[in-house]
């Protein structure tokens, strides 16, 4: 078997066998296929596609690059939920303490910061002394006592999406329905839940920016997922403008705080409820979505997701007492106020506009490698469709130093539209895929 | 300017100007833009091709690359030949001394032979002591003196395209008409040629199998040609069948004589008559390609080409006199006959096949690295159209050892198909595109 010969046919449309990805795949991380080889079969992969059989392939022999989470010993079901990014989205620090308050396990592993997309371990590492690097026997035990644990990949987990994953982004091969597809569920599968719910995003604060992209990519996982023994649940949402009102670390875990308070936005509420609801059912908590829902809302009345939550940053290094006391007062010195330059209607916040002055501001980050800051951000004290005067504050914004705050200021006040009637609603969830 | 947007934006059918592709590719030749790039470019170019702008313009960053051919205080018409490779294709050691014989010279550089494909390098450095690594200032006065010199591209000659092709054989994108166009170009560019004749062949034993692709790169070379100030005639002509009755490397050289001495078969003597013509034309010898070919055909007359070829290998370093008599014993100890199996006419001969079959006796190689034999190879006396008995001897065939005689007998056995009536005849020169 030649790579070369390999490329040759998926760049001719041919489907290639499980033998053939894995002779890529596994040579790849083991240094015996070289990087330019696989540059080349993903660029022809992005232009051919591939069968639904391929991509289950593809994930298989990804999976099999490295370990396995060995949840063996804890009580399941285990259900886990996966957003594909999105600016103001801390979903996962709501719907993981909620689903672990019905007795369902989430054995979440998450990702950072990169580009205009926030990052589930940067906000928790906001938090002081939240570790998110967890060794696999303490995750299992945080998991087995809080219902939840938060961490990043190790290591020897899937080292094939690592690479993979790194390659595609300096060769103009990110953008591949099929290898996002294997990407998502190979890390998936390995942390080892046994359901999943998608969060696939769609709008300009989206990796996809169409619906109907979103929607491909949606079935694929959904499907590839059948073909692999897992169920998957897929939320077509709207990311269009930020969700929520805040924007920034140490700001997002305060405003999911909120949310288990029962003092959240209506927005993010919405979306922590549809994709907990999908959870609570794949979890065996309810029947269906409408039961899910309200067994959620009882959860969070309860009070016990808030206690769970407090009892996780505990059991990974916080302290929630010191937590508590920093919130709302935890911010960068380093401030200013957007003021309104219309009216009398926003009929638009950007998201992608607010998540790129969010990296000027040091919430996100362009390369991997860069530090982000817990202090800097966005909060918003009006949003689309509210009524506003102008020279009313629309936002408070935080940022690392001067530089930024100067530099971050006109991009953030040039993602305000605004317009003389209020805008249409917006449907938050536009389509359940299953 | 970075090297993924360019990927991208080529990735997306979108045309990348003169200063993105010298970027890509200068930087690529200094070691900045690392090959996984470079690869992942080129397959988003087989997938979304260039426009002749784009082509051109590839084709002169390519060209600066390195340095160039100083042809000065040397007289002109510099007038060249380029053929896509074919099996017993020695045309280019035929026309070479004709037009040279015309008072036009062929500063001519040439490849190596690989897989099924000969090269006259190989072919030439068959006869001893030749010496196809020329250095500048000998190069110069050989042309000078004979009119035509032989040689390989030198290091500093293009070496954007010698690294490109290099990748591109390992990362499945040879078979691209912008990046083939471009690799031709720079280097007949680079060696001083005004001009070109190109042979363009289709068929089983061509790079190009069907007329229409061939004819669409033969149009991309006149038209980037055009671009560039260089008059370009390309025909394109037909390689279903091996060109004449040698193929092998001193074998080629012997038949290459034979037609300088008015001896040559039939097809070998159309197909060089005709790019002869061209040339003659391009050198302004004659006014059309009739008249150029009944010049080609009087010069032959003259024996002068003939001379000019025994005093091109005395000047390149081989002995005249010794070559004349290697004639027709210089030959591998290891020989066998192919005999035929059917009949009463013999309905093709498949030059792919026998290009393969090549490469096992040592006409050929697999890699660049691989050696070849120089008294290895195939004698036809029979060809395609010709009427036999059972059992006459269609081929004399010699290889480097035992093993690979038996190894090429069944596939040399397997390019022999046999039908009741002669073939259609064929037509060697389908067509002219200028």
């Amino acid at each position: 078997m030649r790579a070369v010969d390999i490329i040759i046919d998926k760049r001719n449309g041919k489907e290639l066998s499980r033998d053939a990805l894995r002779f890529l795949i596994h040579g790849y991380v083991a240094g015996e296929i070289p990087d330019y080889q696989i540059a080349a079969w993903a660029m022809a992969v992005f232009f051919q596609g591939m069968s639904p059989g391929e991509i289950a392939a593809l994930t298989e022999v990804m999976l099999q690059s490295g370990g396995l989470m060995d949840l063996s010993g804890i009580a399941g079901p285990f259900v886990d939920k996966h957003s594909t990014g999105g600016v103001g989205d801390k979903t996962s620090l709501i719907v993981a303490p909620l689903i672990a308050s019905l007795g369902i396990k989430d054995p979440m592993m998450s990702g950072r910061a990169l580009g205009h997309t926030g990052g589930t371990l940067d906000k928790l590492e906001a938090i002081p002394g939240y570790r998110t690097a967890l060794q696999a026997q303490e995750f299992r035990e945080i998991l087995g006592k809080t219902g939840y644990a938060m961490t990043g990949q190790t290591k020897d987990m899937v080292p094939a999406d690592r690479l993979l994953y790194a390659l595609r982004d300096v060769s103009g091969t990110v953008e591949s329905i099929p290898l996002i597809t294997a990407s998502i569920l190979a890390k998936k599968v390995a942390e080892g839940a046994d359901a999943l719910v998608l969060d696939v995003k769609y709008g300009s604060g989206a990796f996809m920016k169409e619906p109907e992209e979103a929607e491909k990519l949606a079935r694929s996982l959904v499907n590839t997922g059948a073909m692999m023994g897992k169920k998957i649940i897929a939320l077509l949402t709207d990311m269009n403008e930020p969700l929520g009102t805040m924007v920034g670390n140490f700001l997002e875990v305060e405003e999911s705080l909120d949310c288990l308070e029962g003092n959240g936005p209506a927005d993010l509420m919405e979306v922590s409820l549809e994709l907990a609801a999908r959870m609570a059912v794949l979890g065996a908590k309810a029947a269906d979505a409408v039961e899910g829902r309200l067994v959620c809302e009882a959860a969070l009345v309860s009070g016990k997701p808030r206690q769970l939550f407090l009892e996780n940053i505990r059991c990974q290094g916080g302290d929630p007492k010191q937590f508590l006391e920093m919130r709302g007062k935890y911010r960068s010195d380093c401030s200013a106020e957007i003021k309104a330059s219309g009216g009398p209607y926003i009929s638009r916040i950007d998201a992608w506009k607010i998540g790129h002055a969010g990296i000027l501001l040091g919430v996100g980050r362009n390369r991997t490698e860069d530090p982000v800051s817990p202090t800097a951000g966005v909060q918003f004290h009006k949003k689309r469709g509210d009524r506003i005067v102008p020279g009313e504050r629309i936002m408070t914004i935080w940022a690392a130093d001067e530089a930024s705050l100067a530099a971050a200021i006109p991009q953030l006040e040039d993602a305000v539209e605004y317009a003389e009637i209020p805008p249409a609603p917006r449907k938050l969830v536009l389509k359940e895929i299953s």
